[in-house]
């Protein structure tokens, strides 16, 4: 018995949440308040609406009363797919409980006891899992309840719902065969309302469903009402292992360990007359954030009817009376809806009170579902409510100036995907009614929507036609022209730094990289196994990195006044330096704006792949010796100083971490027969010669071949002429008074370093070169300058050794950045460029818990980054420690990279404002 | 000032080793014996040399007195280019020293005190070190040395020798221009003899001599004794960085850092008279290790006469004579040459007596040198003697026999490769007069000469006119019937496991791979730059994994009857288990054979190469869905099965590790447009499809890409067949009675382990399908006798993540053992195919020690191999630890790998009996 091997967790599986039940009345002597809550009642053992219940019941709002078994019964039915009798008692004794309560009886024909039984995951998962109303009707009860209100309409009415929910939920019966009898019903009566239907429609429908139960299932619908709640409960077990359910989590990366608790509550019935209701409201307005209650109710109905949307609901408040007739497209000649606050004064105002009770608990906006049974108001559920990027940012600003959170607070109640969301357009949700065809990594936010082209040609022509989505298996420098013109790029293959990322971030163009189960082939792209036509339209989500078959509406990004505010709260609170990952002006400039305080990695390899610099780059790959190798460097450093001074230029005043040479040179090198062609003809060279050189030249594995400061052992002269151009740029900028020695701040980082005897050679080349330049010079009073700039020198960790040696590095080193994508790599043996195929599969039978390269693999991957901070801070206290690579903004990654304490994160100028939220909410 | 910064090291920087020296009567008090001797006598300090001298000095031989400046002179040296003024004022004491022991004066004219300066590296550098002689003659000394002795033959012909070799050593100037006059002098003069030379003819050489000094090096030969002795004794230190000496340490993997001691010696004279001479001697027969001694002396000559091999020698004792002469091939008509025992008995004795003696004391036999001057034998060098491997059995059978030694020493005394030089042909080094043209991995050992053959066509068609060699890149399945018809196979790429290491090793062939700078193009091979045409002559020594131009004749393996009986000390002492890496029939019995206790690893994906079970493979890989892949598999069920029957059987009674299917699928698909083609035929497919299949399973880093577990976790069917194979195997076996349940014991072991997870999810498949199997079978009997058999199951360790994991997967594993090629590549970010370009400069500039894929890199991959054994034995004290790889079978890494007390290694199966020796010896 997995879970239930000692009487004290058995004890604790059932908490009956009525008022003054033993459990909430413990609760409240235990100090109840909104510091304690979330200790006390823990959504992961309860559940987020039992919770909610539970907390609710503590602060006295009226729920219906009932009970909550814990999480720990769903891990227990996942293993053996039973409940233990112990379990089935206990339940029992809480049904006996809630008779005693209530004064009903489970099973009564004169006074029943009608319940719910519904889930309720620690993370809601709206939609996803089942939910069985008015359970405790059978043929004889439905005759008592009709009695005991003198309501035969709400009694059949009540047992045809049950009969619906228990044949497709519990009996997995398709749904359309229940609507159909329903529909021809109301056809034949001439009436468009479900409450308008006569009681012996009702009767006769009741009867139809019996049927299709027996034909269906081959079975009668239970008339024990035990059998009906155990049977009920199990499907609410089963449903969290339904397919949808899985997708869900796996598409939310939500763990499956985690299970649904089952809350089992006494029925209220918003369908017991016209004076009763059902609805949900927001104490906030969800899309513009308005300090104004915000909801819609339907008379006479059930919970269900709402959720489902199958029902014409009303709106909450006069104010929204008149919105909405505009919002539901409703003929504006007909009498405008009449809201609750009309209909039902009082309880609109204990409905107002009461999510101000709640919102002042919390501390953040609520989601409150409720039920009126004649004029008595219960709530059945609250919750952080969902809200738009834009409301999102106005609550938290509102919430502290009416004094109800403090700042802090405020910050951590802003959803993290806020900021991304409010600095790139993106798909209009609203109208996605499928599920994405694939997902791919985010390489560059925002939306984009076209016609799928295979090639650069096409995309030419196509883009003269209407919007074009470039889709590649990967992309190289002469697919510029194709991303020129394209509104997005999609790759099969390649990650965050790979040619597309790069390019797209740069020129601010959606992109997708490494897309799951996605081949091009010609002038086809293949999507798991499904062949789309170059035409088909598709439209990309690149912030979540989802594609979609068809043309969503994209909606623009939307900048609001609260952003400044916010981010001026985020300077008081956040923990670490944030800097950017850039290297051309648009980046580094953005990274500033966003609120980098220095650029934390400067990449100077993609410097190198523009068409004429290249050219340069793969005669100096492909040089004969020293002497020709040097002199193609010559060229490119004159290049490289170029971008360095405008770097330094832009940077006036910040740091900026140069990253010498770090890809296998081949990178660079042409790739098919028409680039070798090319490069011949515009070197002179003999076509098998340089064949010859490309075939000696390539690497099984180029991610663990020749490579970062391996290429400065083979080829100083290579890091020579980055240090040099790094100098050149300086001496310029200072020389010309455009940037003072003292705005300067120059940090020089070594790649992919093995360990300290590897690292002082380059510090030592790197030493050398500063000496030989300044010796060189002739100007004294540059020379003068030059010597009050320290550069600092560092080295990337991206090794397993180089982690495992680190205290040795550090001794000679200002400071170290982990890279923790390449670090990902060599610690899981994984590669990035070829592991997107079969890493769905690894988090789906949780071999991890997500994937690896978004979300920092904290046992292993996280167990070098400690031992090696501990380790370098052991023999260097002052150094200067930092991450950067795409774990260092991501938001399930932060407050592991927080609790390791390092100085700074550096990544995508896209991601700062995302970076610096999650570093002020720890 | 490096080594010399504290008084404590100065001052004991120089030993003086006279006889009677405060130094030596020190060791003498401090119990001096054959134990503690090299703990006192240190040749990490005083060299090789020098603590010989030190330990004949303390046993009471006679050794010419002088003194030993230690090695931290040359780390200082190395530094500074300059030897400290404290230092050359010690040597200057240590001078005086000397004069007052011999009542002689250096520099003085009438009683003059005549020195050589030696090198002597702690590690033998045989010829690679320079040495000074005479040193202390000038213009006037040479009169005084003349008639001090009466015997101006002997002053002149010293002085020569020293304005000979100052002139090479020091000065640099070419040995060939003092070489000619001599030559020519010899001629005019009638004589062949060196010491037959008249007293003027050698006056008139001095003055030639000393002509070509002045001229080749713009300054005349030092006068001043005190400036030869500190030129002498810094060319000694230079020859420490000599390209021949660096070239040396590379081969033979000597530390840079260890430096050279410098002995500073009395000269004695065997050039004195016909009483004199000079010699060596072995203490035993160095061929066939008869217990005799055994050498060669020169009458009237000095050392670098016999060193230098350009002078007839004479036999050592009269049992040699007769054979001298056949040996070099004299004419037998002529008269036998007198030995030393025949022409000074008295001698020979002393000489006996002394060589037992040494070789009592240190254990071993021993190589020493020797001079008499005027009939007193001094002895100026004693070491331990190199041998050949017959000798080195029979060496060690024969001293236990004599008690000189227990068994345990007797087994240290073996060197190393001396096993496998025993099992396989190797090249005849007395023929190799240049260095290998390059190196590789000795990936199946023995020695070939041959033709180069490129491809296949040539291969078959150059076999019929002689000896080929097939060189490749790298080698596929299609290539065998040229590695048929080879004597050798060479390849650029690949590791110790690839195909061509594989399938040679199986067919006992003579393999090197992963070779440095080597390519291959078209009909032409290049080296290092240089191009050889196909047909080209080469000779390899795959035991050693050296490649020479040209033919050097074979000598053949010859084991002696003295291998069994040092193999059954070695089940005595060994303290680890020594298991084969081997899936073959020959290469398992071998393995047995050789002293194997179990198949540690055997690799099931060579079994699915040859050509029609390729066949299926690849349509495995490439089928549509499931149902196509079962099918498939099905079809190498049978294959798989039929190979296990045999390896149980020839097996029996010793446990099989069998490991599941490790590298990525697409190394079985076809590689170019031929084999392609091929398949589509054979296989009726669609051309396009199979390219597009094939491009879609490409991988940028196989390495890092699907393999190992990883595949079984995506296709389960494919362990599934493999585990059915076993069982089937076994169930035929038990139930033909060919093995009974009792002699079987399988080891399941899963590659590429990532985490717990990932291994349970395997455990459980394999569990599962051993339940099911036993389930399906009728056989009642059949089914009882499966009950008894308990497979064990284990994980491969060869990931980062899996060593800082390793106490989770221990604690559901009953073994673990450690692939540490694998670990090497992911620990190292190291690819091992395409790293081989770079490492040798990574070990030139001391990055690393030893190329880590030959010895483990202790302070990392050694670190996590410590931490994954600390942690699983935590959880899991009771689990079998390993290693296999081929780390485990390197002499350098086995002592460290030895203290790891692990339970076994599990090598290639050529190399366990070095590893049994190995283990035997810690």
């Amino acid at each position: 018995m997995k879970h239930f091997s000692d009487q004290n967790s058995l004890d604790r599986i059932i908490f009956n949440f009525s008022h003054y039940s033993k459990e909430i009345t413990q609760i409240l002597n235990e100090n109840f308040n909104k510091e304690t809550v979330e200790l006390i009642v823990d959504k992961k053992i309860w559940g987020g609406k039992g919770s909610a219940l539970i907390t609710m019941s503590c602060l006295g709002i009226d729920v219906p009363p009932g009970f909550i078994v814990n999480t720990s019964l769903c891990s227990y039915y996942n293993s053996y797919n039973s409940i233990p009798s112990e379990v089935e008692n206990k339940i029992k004794h809480a049904i006996q409980s809630l008779e005693d309560t209530l004064s009903l009886v489970f099973g009564s024909i004169d006074n029943p006891l009608l319940i719910s039984v519904r889930s309720g995951a620690p993370i809601s998962m709206p939609g996803m899992m089942d939910t069985i109303l008015n359970i405790g009707l059978n043929d004889e009860i439905v005759e008592g309840l009709s009695k005991k209100y003198n309501n035969p309409r709400f009694a059949y009415d009540s047992y045809r719902r049950l009969l619906h929910m228990f044949g497709t939920t519990v009996m997995q019966i398709e749904s359309n065969l229940f609507d159909l009898p329903f529909d021809y019903l109301k056809i034949s009566e001439g009436v468009t309302s479900d409450h308008h239907v006569s009681v012996d429609g009702l009767k006769k429908l009741i009867n139809t469903y019996k049927n299709i139960i027996l034909e269906q299932s081959k079975e009668d619908f239970p008339q024990n009402v035990y059998d009906q709640l155990f049977r009920a409960i199990k499907a609410v077990l089963d449903s969290w292992q339904s397919k949808r359910a899985i997708k869900y989590r796996e598409i939310y990366n939500i763990s499956e360990d985690l299970g649904t608790a089952v809350t089992v509550q006494a029925m209220v019935f918003g369908n017991l007359s016209e004076k009763s209701c059902t609805g949900v409201i927001f104490s906030r307005n969800p899309s513009n954030g308005d300090n104004e209650i915000f909801g819609e109710f339907l008379l006479n109905a059930q919970g269900e009817d709402i959720v489902s949307g199958i029902k014409n609901s009303l709106p909450i408040s006069i104010k929204m009376e008149k919105s909405w007739q505009i919002i539901n497209n409703e003929d504006l000649s007909i009498s405008i809806p009449e809201s609750m606050e009309r209909l039902m004064p009082d309880v609109f105002v204990k409905l107002k009170n009461i999510s101000k009770k709640l919102e002042y608990f919390y501390g953040d906006m609520q989601d409150i579902e409720f039920t009126v049974e004649n004029g008595r108001l219960w709530i059945l559920q609250s919750r952080s409510g969902k809200r738009s990027s834009l409301a999102s940012l106005k609550i938290a600003n509102d919430m502290v100036e009416e004094k109800i959170i403090n700042k802090k607070q405020a910050l951590k109640i802003i959803p993290i995907q806020t900021f991304e969301q409010l600095l790139h357009c993106g798909l209009d949700y609203s109208f996605i009614k499928i599920p994405p065809l694939t997902c791919g990594l985010p390489a560059s936010p925002g939306a984009a929507v076209g016609m799928v082209a295979t090639n650069v040609k096409d995309a030419e022509l196509m883009a003269k036609m209407g919007k074009v989505i470039l889709v590649r298996n990967e992309t190289s420098p002469e697919d510029m022209s194709g991303i020129a013109v394209a509104d997005g790029i999609i790759t099969a293959r390649g990650g965050m730094t790979s040619h597309a990322a790069v390019v797209a971030r740069g020129m601010g163009k959606s992109c997708i990289c490494s897309v799951s189960g996605l081949f091009v082939d010609g002038k086809n792209i293949h999507i798991n196994g499904e062949k789309f036509p170059s035409g088909t339209y598709l439209s990309m989500d690149s912030t979540k990195g989802e594609i979609y078959l068809g043309q969503i509406p994209i909606i623009a990004s939307n900048i609001p006044y609260e952003f400044e505010m916010i981010n001026s709260w985020i300077n008081e609170y956040k923990k670490i330096d944030i800097h950017a990952n850039a290297e051309t002006i648009g980046d580094i400039e953005s990274a500033f704006s966003l609120g980098a305080t220095a650029i934390g990695l400067c990449r100077t390899e993609h410097m190198f792949f523009s068409p004429e610099r290249i050219f340069y780059m793969r005669k100096m790959i492909l040089s004969k010796d020293h002497s020709d190798r040097v002199f193609n460097l010559d060229i490119l450093e004159k290049y490289q100083q170029h971008d360095f001074e405008k770097i330094f230029e832009i940077s006036k005043g910040k740091a900026v971490t140069i990253r010498l040479l770090d890809p296998p040179l081949h990178e660079f090198l042409p790739h098919d027969d028409k680039e070798i062609k090319e490069f011949c003809i515009q070197s002179n060279s003999i076509e098998s010669d340089v064949k010859l050189s490309l075939a000696i030249k390539k690497e099984h594995n180029p991610m663990l071949g020749h490579r970062g400061c391996r290429l400065a052992i083979t080829y100083p002269e290579i890091y020579i002429m980055q240090v040099r151009a790094i100098l050149c740029a300086i001496s310029k900028l200072v020389s010309e008074r455009k940037v003072s020695e003292y705005e300067l701040y120059p940090e020089i980082m070594i790649p992919l370093v093995s360990n300290v005897n590897e690292l002082a050679i380059c510090k030592k080349l790197v030493q050398d070169t500063f000496d030989d330049f300044c010796e060189s010079l002739n100007d004294n009073d540059l020379k003068n300058s030059l010597s009050k700039i320290s550069y600092k020198f560092g080295a990337m960790i991206e090794l397993p050794c180089a982690a495992l040696q680190a205290d040795r590095i550090a001794e000679i080193c200002d400071f170290i950045s982990f890279g923790t994508n390449d670090l990902t790599q060599t610690t899981l043996g994984l590669s990035r460029d070829d592991s997107a195929n079969f890493i769905a599969t690894y988090v789906n039978k949780k071999i991890w818990n997500n994937d690896p390269f978004v979300t920092i693999e904290q046992s292993t991957v996280g167990e070098l980054l400690k031992i090696a901070i501990n380790k370098a801070r052991s023999s260097n206290p002052k150094i200067k420690i930092g991450i950067c690579g795409e774990h260092a903004g991501n938001p399930e990654s932060i407050p592991f990279i927080n609790s390791l304490q390092i100085d700074y994160i550096s990544c995508s100028p896209y991601r700062i404002p995302l970076a610096r939220l999650i570093s002020s909410q720890v």
